[in-house]
């Protein structure tokens, strides 16, 4: 599956996925107002008629989105959380989000960081790899209870062709507290986790790099510099683009000589760029245009970053 | 949160939690049967007809093992993953297990280990705890993002009156990988996690217990009076008895001077306990009194090695 995505990368010449995170407030008055009109008289068991009107309104908020960004990007990465929230309508959006983008070709990155121990690992794998309930083609995972924890994730990544991101360095300000700490030998906790997921990923190769990944945060360069050294075959999904503060500048230490090895995410940034200044134009009912144009101005932004310290960059093509 | 807990642990003097993680391997054939023939013929958009058995499988087992054990035990604890594997389905059975225990008088701990950053971890807080879509008591969070991967968590518990128990020290074999590391002051990671779970408790006490609470693995009991000592306001769920290995004289000293701090969880050991040769004469068809069997076995043997070492047990009575 990592060469797939590689392949649709270099097709595209962008390393960018779009965060599908979308937080009820980005969503356009009117486009909640269809929802409620839309919602049935009669809501379904276990359904509530407030979740289904907001499910129904992030679902067509990210159909708009998807066709507007799906021939930029290779990879869109829906938040589970954002879904969750909304019960059972909320997860069938989250299904038919993860299928729709891959309807209009996009690789899936299932943002639901989850973790367990060994059987409990193999029933959230199947659940969001093997295609029989929630079909994404990775998923993000937490390593906190160990290799345990992590190999179901990697033996069902084999079977199915998936992959996943192992959380290594996360973007988040207080990230530091336990993944930062000095262990014994000097090193940080950060790098005994990034040597794990080297290692889980070791025999799981497709061509370079392996469907075992990374998640380090774009906020965090000198820590990514230290884990590109030390995870070779290690492809980095980024998160903290935009809207968290990183830059592109922060972000050329991620990729590899050739121009690849990482992918970066913006949320907000893409899909609610109508509230920035910059695409404010667009209004609020061009929130797909200005997704559009968002996407349009990081992707030039990033290849600009890379390009200027490299020959190559789409190996690929 | 805490404080209804704890009644329930009192009135019913029992510190247990029974597991609902249903694989389908536990589930009677009969049973399964019955779902199947039960399915029916148009199976609703988004769920699929291998999922929808096996949901009204888990549903149908969940209630007769509820049935059975609720007049012995103050909670029990759902596990996502045995649900979500099930896709649309599956989340449905989880919501109904969640309800029909609640309307049981039992006290649900939804072990869904979310954790993720600021607003992200705020959504899963409130698709958990808020009411409005699974509607748990407690549910289980995981610390490696930080404080503010927590704090969203404990902000939603003080608004809803609910509870959190974080991952500290979890029971499985690798669990020592990334936890037990020895970091510069020699201390190791799960006292700094600890430390944090105490402080992100200590403004939401209720008596003596915080509605912060931490998880503790059964099977280290060594770790877990290190963790007693440091963190004295803050309640623990043990899993690990049983099936992975832990008895209840480990568990001695997870519990304070009163009998009380800790409440620990059995699955396999309760909900499976039909397969294992002692209560192999229910047979099949009687999983539910073999696992009301097994609970009962489980409660004394708790409370012969807490009251053995302590004069009270029942503080709260």
């Amino acid at each position: 599956m990592i060469q797939k995505l590689i392949d649709k990368i270099c097709l595209k010449d962008a390393p960018v996925v779009v965060g599908l995170d979308p937080n009820l407030s980005f969503i356009p008055k009117s486009l909640l107002k269809r929802a409620e009109d839309a919602a049935p008289g009669e809501i379904p068991e276990y359904c509530e008629r407030e979740n289904v009107i907001a499910a129904e309104a992030v679902w067509q908020f990210n159909k708009a989105i998807i066709d507007a960004v799906c021939d930029l990007v290779p990879a869109v990465k829906p938040q589970a959380a954002m879904y969750e929230q909304f019960g059972i309508p909320g997860m069938i959006a989250y299904k038919k989000t993860i299928e729709y983008s891959r309807s209009r070709g996009l690789i899936v990155i299932g943002d639901v960081k989850r973790g367990d121990i060994g059987s409990t690992s193999e029933a959230y794998a199947r659940g969001h790899l093997a295609g029989k309930a929630f079909d994404a083609d990775f998923i993000t995972v937490n390593p906190y209870l160990g290799t345990d924890g992590v190999e179901p994730f990697v033996k069902i990544c084999k079977e199915y062709n998936k992959g996943i991101f192992v959380l290594v360095k996360t973007s988040n300000p207080s990230s530091g507290e336990f993944q930062d700490v000095l262990i014994g030998d000097g090193r940080a906790v950060y790098e005994l986790v990034g040597q794990k997921v080297r290692d889980w990923g070791a025999d799981n190769l497709e061509g370079v790099y392996s469907n075992v990944g990374a998640v380090v945060g774009a906020t965090y360069p000198e820590q990514a510099a230290v884990l590109r050294k030390l995870m070779p075959h290690t492809f980095i999904l980024a998160p903290g683009y935009g809207a968290q503060g990183a830059t592109a500048d922060d972000l050329s230490g991620f990729f590899d000589a050739d121009g690849l090895g990482a992918i970066v995410n913006s949320s907000r940034g893409i899909i609610a760029a109508y509230k920035k200044e910059k695409y404010s134009p667009f209004g609020e009912e061009g929130f797909a245009d200005a997704a559009r144009a968002a996407a349009v101005d990081m992707i030039e932004d990033l290849r600009r970053a890379i390009h200027s310290s490299r020959t190559v960059w789409n190996i690929g093509r």
